[in-house]
């Protein structure tokens, strides 16, 4: 599917669970495209920037003079463009508007604009014009948490905190959420190190845990993907603001306590397996691939594929 | 780690690459809690509600009489909270607003608070008054998409679409966005069933790939997931708005084919191996297991665990 125009086929109407915008869209007075300025009405008309996927965008913080307009000639120029593009066959209109000119906000929520996202400085405000439910892509919809499973070999000990920020204080792995742009091992390595003093490197990847509804995500979902470790420094010294305890742990007292979480119990269980079995019964191995659209590469976790099978060798 | 106060160990302070403020936050007169009303010296007082986490929240939504409190009277009211709740050690001061209130976003943006997400009808705003770098944790970081590798085991035939809105149209799997709330397997059925008519059901998770500044994510990161599908149903009735063309192809040609993206490639190959030396060898199963903070449930992908090792017993 394309990520510029999600989903909702023709065939298949959606029946998505949206929160719905304040009013629909009325249509306005006539406007032209250009610079922003005066119009003889007193509207202002407004510059809109096409992309591929018939929508247009207007970044506020492109155009001058905005603080010497009313809100008025604000809400008419608006008004004016909406119904030219809607006219033009145009399905989707962005506003891109930096937080100090908000006061472009509620006049375009009342021609039917929403916010689609607004982080730091700047909101991105959406208006469907197409038929049909919007099939603009959602924004963000889930947290990424990633925890490291720091097992040593040698000693068959694994590295255990408890939080210090939770009702019930019970062992589990350290880790937390991921940084912007930041790849799934390196946010485990890095979470280890700053909860425990322990420096580590990426072995595998382990399990995925989707959840909904989850507190501190802001009514998003929540993605929680356990890593497997290797540890190369032995010295706990751990965060005191974030845990109350933290060990080096017999895997095969991990695997029998109570006190610890379902998924800790599940994975140490896990470990356990790959540790008599062999990993490579438990991991998913990384590898990192182009992507053929942008250029850039990506990386890609699942069970390691033998070499014969990825080059097709021999397979028919 | 706590999901409210994220990271920043006070021995590992953060080199964190966030956007900063327009303006720190300046010290302002002195206010009172309350509700809403207009104050001698022209300010409005602003009750505040204080979480366990050393925050306190505002919601205008809740408050009466806003309209018709002027703008200068509301930023002489939010500069007194936050001198109070300063003062009482709080670290943190969300601000939630409805689009129709965003006049108050800029007075509240020139004391200090930034944008901390936005979606439909409302917006939340952070001023952080804890010591250092922010510790709050951030908003969604990722984009999920998912899609289903349809394998018909008695035809040895995949499941494949090119897409419509691609420069090259190349052979993938069938796939797209999840819905809010939406579980993985769920959103692969769906995008199955939209793209191509074809119904099936969920068998296991093959491969995670996360990307960033991918395309479309609008800055944010993408997490895609393919899917292991069975069909049930085997007649193609494809969705022209998505794609171009839909098929059931021969698996062998599938992995051979240069006419396909760098992951369809590698997981058809996992695929092939799965169905030829058993898909125990390339499955990630699913499981639900209880959170114990919510009694909410939450499903868990890994590897297959043998029941002796779930259960322990007879291991040691």
């Amino acid at each position: 599917m394309s990520r510029f125009l999600s989903g909702g086929c023709w065939r298949a109407a959606r029946s998505r669970a949206r929160r719905p915008c304040l009013w629909g869209a009325p249509r306005g007075a006539a406007g032209g495209p250009g610079c922003v300025r005066g119009t003889p009405a007193g509207a202002l008309e407004l510059p809109g920037e096409p992309d591929k996927f018939g929508g247009v965008s207007v970044h506020l913080a492109r155009l001058g003079a905005l603080d010497r307009l009313d809100l008025a000639a604000c809400q008419r120029g608006l008004q004016a463009a909406i119904q030219k593009w809607r006219s033009e066959g145009r399905t989707a209109i962005w506003l891109h508007i930096p937080i100090l000119q908000s006061r472009w906000i509620a006049p375009a929520a009342s021609l039917g604009f929403c916010f689609h996202h607004a982080e730091a400085d700047s909101a991105t405000l959406t208006l469907w014009l197409g038929e049909g439910p919007s099939r603009l892509p959602a924004y963000a919809t889930h947290q990424v948490g990633v925890a490291g499973a720091v097992f040593d070999e040698n000693t068959r000990k694994i590295l255990v905190v408890q939080d210090r920020n939770k009702l019930k204080n019970m062992w589990k792995f350290p880790g937390g959420l991921s940084e912007p742009g930041e790849d799934l091992g390196d946010t485990a390595v890095r979470e280890v190190f700053e909860e425990t003093g322990i420096k580590s490197e990426f072995r595998s990847l382990l399990s995925i845990r989707q959840q909904h509804s989850s507190p501190g995500a802001f009514g998003k979902s929540d993605m929680y993907i356990i890593c497997r470790l290797k540890p190369y420094s032995f010295t706990i010294n751990f965060c005191q603001h974030e845990c109350v305890r933290c060990e080096w742990m017999d895997l095969s007292d991990l695997v029998k306590t109570e006190n610890t979480t379902p998924i800790t119990r599940r994975v140490a269980r896990l470990l356990l397996y790959g540790y008599k079995e062999g990993f490579d019964k438990i991991d998913l191995t990384m590898e990192e691939l182009p992507a053929i659209y942008t250029g850039l590469f990506y990386k890609l976790y699942h069970k390691a594929l033998p070499e014969n099978y990825k080059a097709m060798r021999g397979i028919n």
